[in-house]
C-alpha cells in the first residue's frame, strides 16, 4: 500500500549524527555522517558519501542529531482530549468516570472532527513516526480520524472500537452482530471511499470486560476475511483479571479469551497493551503466537496498574515496544516513555526481582524504534531496506558547558524531553513531514 | 534580610485564575481573582478588589492560572551540566563515575561562571521560585553561583560543600579543620563582602560517607556560631547505608551520625533530602526535632534508590517539600517533581503498602509550594503574611476542545510540563522575575 510513496522524489540523503540500535541495547553512532534514502527505504549509512549517491538531494543538518523516528504502539485518539486530567483513580473506575463520557462525544461528527484534529496536530509535531491508534465505536469519526491521520503523513493503524456490554448505552453497541456489520461497513468505505496510502484499519475489540464472546466471534471472522491486524488490552490492572475470570470462565487466561476467536497472533498479527501481570502460560502462548506487547510505563503508573517485567520478555525473545497509551499516559511523547521505561524497570528491580537487570537507555530506545517498528514490517532503523523514518534534534537550543558524545546527546535529549521543543524535522516513510503549525 | 525588596514597587495587584493550597491535599480555586502583594507579601485574594486597594498597579493576566512559585528543596548546581546523561547506574558508582569528575571542574573559576551561568538561566525561567542549594566543596565558585543566582531574583539557599574523606584528592579537603576555616571564610566574605538581599549561606556536609567525625562536629559549631540552617542527604540507598552504619558503628541511626553534631534540626533549620529507608526511630526523631525531608522522586527513580514512603510521612505530621534534585534528577522542572510524587506513590501503594493511599495531585501540589516553602518562613500560598511567590501560566498555549475547571487546567498544565513552554510571568518575594533571555 506504500508504492505511492516509491517515486524519485523519496529519493535523498540526509547528513548528521546518527544513532539507530540495530539489535537490543546495542546503539551504533555515526558523527557527521550521511544517511541515504532510495525510494522512500533506507539505503546505507555512509561516512564519505559515495559517487553513485552524490546526484542525490543532499539535506545537511550540521550537528543536530539523526535518529530514527518514533513508534508508538498503543494510544487512543479520543482521549487526547482530557490527557494529564483525572489522574487520581485506577482503571475501572477512570474508564467509568473519565474515559466513557468523553468517547461518548465521538458520536458528534463537528466534535470529533475538531478534537481530533487537535490530536493529528499533535501527532504531526512529535516525534512519533508510525502509530496503532484506538478510535472509539462510531465509524464516521473513525474515518475523520483516518482522512486526518492520512494529512500528517504518519503512518498508522486506526481501529474503529468494539464494545457490546458493560459500558454506557451511548458507547455500548446494540448487538454482536451490529457491530460486526459496521466494522464491515467501516472497512468497506475505507477499502473503496478512500486511497490513504499510509493509514490502515486494525480490528479492535477494546477488551474482553466490554466484548461478549459472540461479538469476538463474529470479530475473528471479519479479520479473517480482510486479513487486518488486531490490537486489544491484556492483564493491566488485578481487578480486570477478576473480572474477565468472571465473564470467561472457561479461558485458560486472560490471552486465551482472544485466542480461541483467532485474535492473538499467528496469522492475525497482534499487539496487546500492558502485559503487566499475564501468567507464564500467557507469556509462553504470546511468545509461540508471535504477539506484541505494547509496553505503556507511564499509563501504568498514572492508572496505578504496576510494572510490566520488560526483562524478563526481552530475555525469553518476545516481541516488544513501547506505547504512551494517552490518555491513561499524559503524553504522546515516546521519548518520555523511553526514560519512563528505563525508570520503572529500576523500581521493578529494587522491589520485586533483584535478578532483573534494569532497561539500559539503549534497551529502551531499541524497545520504541525497532522492537515497536517491527509490527510494520522493516521499520525503526537505518538498516538497508528499512523503511526510512526519521528525526533530527537540534540540541544546540539548549546549552552545555562541555563536549558531550553523540550517545550522551541522545540519552540527554530523551531526559530533558528535546523531542517538544528541538524537533526540526521528520521523515516517515521517506516522505519529510510538515511540523510548524 | 529581605528589607531590600520591602519598597512600593512590591505592592501590586495581578489578575487571573487562582490555585493554592492552604492545607495539605485542600485546594482553593478562584475564576479571575484579583491577588494583592504588599510590601512583597500576600495580603489577600479577592473575588472582587475592594476600594482601597484600587490605586495600585494592576496586571491582569486574562484566563492564565496564578499559581504560588515552585519551590525546589535540594538539588546541585554543579550536576546540571551533565543532567540526563549517564544514567545507567546506582548511587555509589554514579557519585565516583558521574559527579565527583564534574564537581572538580568547578576548582577552575572561568568554567563554574560558565557552566553556573547556565544552571541560573535556567533556574530562573522555571517556574521555581526557592531553592536550597548545593555547590561544591570550592569557595571562589560557591561565591560565583550565589552572585549569579541573586541576580535571578529567586530566593536562594547556597551551600559551600564539605567533604574530607572517600572522594577524589581533587574533591576532598585536607584536614577537619581547613574544610572548617574555608566554610567560615566563605561565610564572613558572603557577609561582608556581598550584599546579598536573597542568596544565604547554608552549611553544607555532603553525607556522612564524605565527612569524618570531626569534620562534622567543626561543622556544628560553625552553624551555631553563625546560626545557620542545614541541608544534607540522609538513608537514601541501602549499600549508602551500610557504609554509613561501618563509618560510625555508635551512631544508632544515619541521622543521629548528624545529630550528635548538632546538624539534625532543633535549632538547626535542616533539611533532608531522600529519607527513603529512615528506620522509625530515625524518623521519629526528626518529626522532634522538626526536620524537613526533601522529597525527590525522581532521582530516585534514575538511581534506582526506590520510594520514600510519602504517606506515611505525611500521617504523621513531618515537614516535607520537593526537591528535583539535579542531576540525579535530570530536571530543575517541580511540575514534574508533582507529578512524579504522584505516580511513585501509586508504584508505592502497589506494590509496597496497600495501606498507603497514593498522593492526590492536591497533595503533591502541597508538597510543592506550601510543604516545601515553610523551610523559607511562610512561602508557598497565597494567604495573608505569606512570601509573595507566584507564577503566571498561559495555558491556551495548549488547545483542547472542551471547557475545563481551574482544577483541571493546573493539573494538565502539571501532567503536560506546562511551566516549559507557557510561563508567562513570576514573582518572588514580591518581584518580578524576567524570564526572557
Amino acid at each position: 500500500m506504500e508504492q505511492a510513496n516509491a517515486d524519485k522524489n523519496n529519493s535523498f540523503v540526509i547528513r548528521g549524527n546518527v544513532y539507530h540500535t540495530p539489535a537490543s541495547g546495542a546503539a551504533e553512532t555515526f558523527e557527521r555522517a550521511f544517511v541515504v534514502c532510495r525510494d522512500g527505504k533506507c539505503a546505507r549509512i555512509f561516512e564519505e558519501l559515495p559517487e553513485d549517491h552524490r546526484e542525490l538531494p543532499l539535506k545537511d543538518y550540521g550537528d543536530a542529531l539523526i535518529l530514527p523516528g518514533m513508534v508508538d504502539l498503543h494510544l487512543h485518539a479520543p482521549q487526547f482530549a482530557f490527557r494529564g486530567t483525572g489522574m487520581d483513580s485506577e482503571l475501572l473506575t477512570w474508564l467509568k468516570e473519565r474515559t466513557f463520557p468523553e468517547e461518548e462525544k465521538y458520536a458528534d461528527p463537528a466534535y470529533a472532527r475538531r478534537a481530533y484534529g487537535m490530536f493529528a496536530a499533535r501527532m504531526r509535531q512529535s516525534a512519533t513516526t508510525r502509530a496503532v491508534i484506538f478510535a472509539t465505536i462510531h465509524k464516521e469519526a473513525t474515518i475523520t480520524l483516518m482522512e486526518l491521520m492520512e494529512e500528517t503523513g504518519l503512518v498508522s493503524y486506526v481501529g474503529k472500537v468494539n464494545m457490546d456490554r458493560d459500558a454506557p448505552p451511548g458507547l455500548q453497541e446494540k448487538t454482536p452482530l451490529i457491530s460486526a456489520y459496521d466494522t464491515i461497513d467501516w472497512i468497506d468505505d475505507v477499502r473503496t471511499q478512500h486511497h490513504f496510502t499510509h493509514t490502515w484499519p486494525i480490528i479492535t475489540p477494546r477488551f474482553i470486560p466490554c466484548c461478549s464472546d459472540s461479538l469476538l466471534e463474529y470479530l475473528g471472522e471479519v479479520r479473517r476475511l480482510y486479513d487486518l491486524p488486531v490490537q486489544s488490552h491484556l492483564s493491566e490492572n488485578p481487578e480486570e483479571m477478576k473480572l474477565v475470570e468472571s465473564l470467561m470462565p472457561d479461558a485458560a487466561f486472560y490471552g486465551d479469551g482472544y485466542d480461541r476467536f483467532g485474535l492473538f497472533g499467528g496469522e492475525a498479527r497482534t499487539v496487546m497493551a500492558h502485559c503487566i501481570y499475564s501468567p507464564e502460560e500467557e507469556v509462553e502462548r504470546m511468545r509461540e503466537k508471535g504477539v506484541w506487547i505494547a509496553h505503556c510505563p507511564n499509563s501504568n503508573m498514572n492508572l496505578a496498574s504496576g510494572i510490566a517485567p520488560v526483562r524478563h520478555y526481552l530475555d525469553k525473545g518476545m516481541r516488544i515496544g513501547l506505547g504512551s497509551d494517552v490518555a491513561g499516559g499524559q503524553t504522546v511523547s515516546i521519548f518520555r516513555a523511553v526514560t519512563d521505561a528505563v525508570q520503572v524497570s529500576k523500581l521493578y528491580w529494587r522491589y520485586l526481582d533483584r535478578s532483573a537487570e534494569p532497561l539500559s537507555f539503549a534497551e529502551a530506545f531499541y524497545l520504541a524504534t525497532r522492537g515497536g517498528g517491527s509490527f510494520f514490517g522493516s521499520a525503526g532503523s537505518f538498516e538497508k531496506g528499512y523503511e526510512f523514518d526519521a528525526i533530527v534534534i537540534d540540541d544546540s537550543r539548549v546549552p552545555h558547558p562541555q563536549p558531550m558524545s553523540v550517545s550522551e546527546r541522545v540519552e540527554r535529549a530523551f531526559y530533558l524531553g528535546l523531542d517538544r521543543n528541538c524537533l526540526i524535522a521528520k521523515y516517515a516513510a521517506g516522505t519529510g513531514i510538515r511540523l510548524e503549525e
